[in-house]
């Protein structure tokens, strides 16, 4: 049998063919009934016509429900009103299994009916087509790097200690042991760059997020490239080439699902570089008049950020944080030691931060006493202190939160919605 | 400067260029010095001749220990008995940074000493080769899915309830709850595959494995495509075009890295479709004649696999294994209702399972039963039941382990080196 996708439908205009699926809805008008199906590739609208198809065709479309897994033969008909572009005409039906009352109707649910039925959730038509975008957004990811001679280097999920702090960590018992479910493989992509030169690594990580908020996740993937020889001005290069390269790339693939989301790409298509640059310092300024008692030295928060991305219709870096509020192994300023050679990317709409970076301290006494002075364990650090024992040299990354991108092309407010089967404070399920 | 890399030399030829790397190693002959510099890329090596440079160079040059950071700057010329076919005329030489006596010498080290310095043990040949063929090797996983209109769907790491049993499970603190790390993704695939048709994960799995044994790692990586509409045979249709294509693709991208590891690679040559299939209760006939006292209806041993994988020169399929040695999930063979519609693949050379995969259980009640049979909790499996009430399909899919496909493809007998940073029973460090 001619078995299709109804991705692939419109190779077969004029043939009948065979589509196996699930009703996404039905109605009838008169002697007309419309069966919308789709097949996991996209969705087709069939035509079953009284008079022109056995009556026992009809009495299978009766009884079909939501959800009810089918297969039909038909012809395919082009027809330019219709989704896809294509239409089917039903000469006959086959019914696989009968659904029950499927639990999530196209009627207005909750967000936590939602999620605990994630597993069917990810059938309707919106969360199809943010996942698929995430999908184009991971292979976009990985053919940058790719072609831009990077070796994927996989970081450990299990590690012996913190990276930045331990209060958002997860514990494992490990045998005998303790382990800790990794926040960043930052440290293992300096080693690995001092081996390959240009590298990557691209998992899960974990925070134990005690709040909720729309942009945090308990499991999330983040990828994070660090190129040996690379300084803070070579990195945020690397940032926004690699930035454009996903943004344009998904708006030409993936069109069809950006209008299914109804986003406003115009921004999206304003993801050119140069990107804007600014210093903390220049963005301290903007934010006093805004906000007089904002203390020099702190780390930006949410709200900050969105002040300062709106006056961007692209992303903005922010450049040389305080050394204060950034992690002990970024690298000083030469220039001023109160800086670090620090770097964060913003995304427009008041998506805020979806990239970290920066250059890393290459120098192995500085180093220690940062070590020291973050009250961090030297002993558990000694391996990366090796890094800078044998053959140190300058080198800089940085990492980006798939999730806060997917977001943000998407368009959409809430994280949860960007990954399969979200994790978050209150929800482990299913 | 012309900053070039090593991989890229062969475009440069008769041109003065910089190259920045480490020293991978050095030695004189007479008044002629060698230096062979590694830069993540490649290796080359590089020639000061007394009297053609200044002498201040070698100086240098006598000071330079193992993985010294450098630049060096020089003409390159096509040498054919050289590593990668060119050596570089050095005219100057510039020290970043004089390494410490550095920990993994050319000579013999044990096992452990080696496991402990994999920060620094990577950067050497063979640790770079098995690397790279990796990071290969899950591109190609990647792209034979992306051609075949596979979605990629993440599966969660922090899970409610095991899927196979509870006594491998790592277990962390989640809040005021308790989560499980995921052995599997397939029950989540099998919720993406009803909506996106064909979809795979690729992510990091754990097993608390509490035996040492060559081919078990306490995380490792493993892909698992999940079909709907696919039945077994299909099933291994895909796994044998799948395993086709990866051995093929990596012997025609990685040859200079398998030859580093000095591989032979006619047996991988032989790695084209179809795979021979042999049944459970063929194989047993085998074994029988081999091993008179086993047991029918108990699993595959690693001596078992071995044995019947050296019955042939290319992977082998052994389906339709007895109910009571495969998962809950499994679909039985409606022939023999003692046996499941359950496949395995098994590498030659004494390599084992490679894949293990077979048709899902779509009838409800069945599925109920075989939960109650296995004494699992209904209640944490309910979502997973939902596939079943709401549009059940046939269905069926595999996992491949990622570091047992690399360690049979580099032909090296532990998987602890095929992964960046091993994690074992007795490892978790660095």
């Amino acid at each position: 049998m001619n078995y299709v996708s109804i991705s692939t439908i419109g190779k077969h205009e004029g043939k009948e063919v065979f589509i196996r699926g699930w009703v996404y809805n039905k109605r009838s008008s008169g002697k007309i009934k419309f069966l919308i199906v789709r097949d996991g590739t996209g969705m087709i609208q069939g035509v079953l016509v009284k008079g022109e198809v056995d009556h026992k065709y009809f009495d299978l479309f009766e009884r079909l429900t939501q959800e009810s897994s089918i297969v039909v033969r038909g012809r395919v008909r082009e027809d330019r009103r219709a989704i896809g572009g294509y239409e089917i005409d039903i000469t006959t039906l086959e019914i696989l299994q009968i659904a029950g009352e499927y639990p999530v109707s196209p009627k207005e649910h909750g967000t936590e009916f939602l999620m605990d039925h994630r597993h069917l959730w990810i059938r309707s038509k919106r969360q199809f087509a943010i996942l698929r975008i995430r999908n184009d957004i991971v292979n976009a990811i990985r053919d940058y790097f790719n072609s831009n001679g990077f070796v994927l280097i996989d970081a450990p999920i299990f590690t012996p200690a913190a990276c930045e702090g331990t209060t958002t960590l997860f514990e494992t018992s490990y045998f005998d042991d303790k382990a800790y479910l990794t926040q960043s493989g930052q440290l293992y992509m300096e080693a690995a760059a001092m081996a390959f030169g240009k590298v990557y690594c691209f998992g899960p990580t974990f925070r134990a997020e005690k709040s909720k908020t729309r942009r945090h996740l308990t499991e999330f993937w983040m990828v994070e490239p660090e190129v040996a020889f690379m300084d803070l001005n070579g990195d945020m290069e690397l940032a926004e080439d690699f930035i454009e390269y996903i943004v344009q790339r998904t708006l030409g693939n993936m069109g069809n699902e950006l209008r299914m989301l109804e986003r406003d790409t115009s921004i999206l298509e304003n993801a050119r570089k140069p990107f804007p640059r600014i210093s903390y310092d220049e963005a301290f300024d903007i934010l006093k008049k805004e906000k007089p008692d904002i203390v020099w030295g702190n780390d930006l928060g949410a709200n900050d950020e969105t002040i300062l991305s709106n006056r961007f219709d692209k992303p903005v870096f922010i450049h040389r944080f305080p050394t204060t509020c950034k992690a002990f192994y970024m690298k000083s300023d030469p220039e001023n030691e109160k800086l670090s050679l620090s770097v964060d990317m913003l995304a427009p709409e008041g998506y805020g931060e979806i990239i970290g970076g920066g250059e890393r301290e290459d120098d192995l006494d500085k180093l220690f006493s940062k070590i020291k002075e973050h009250n961090l364990p030297v002993e558990t650090l000694n391996w990366y202190l090796d890094l800078r024992r044998y053959g140190s040299v300058l080198h800089a990354g940085f990492g980006l939160g798939l999730e806060r991108i997917v977001a943000w092309i998407c368009g959409i407010s809430h994280v949860r919605e960007t990954i399969p089967f979200p994790r978050l404070i209150n929800r482990l399920t299913p």
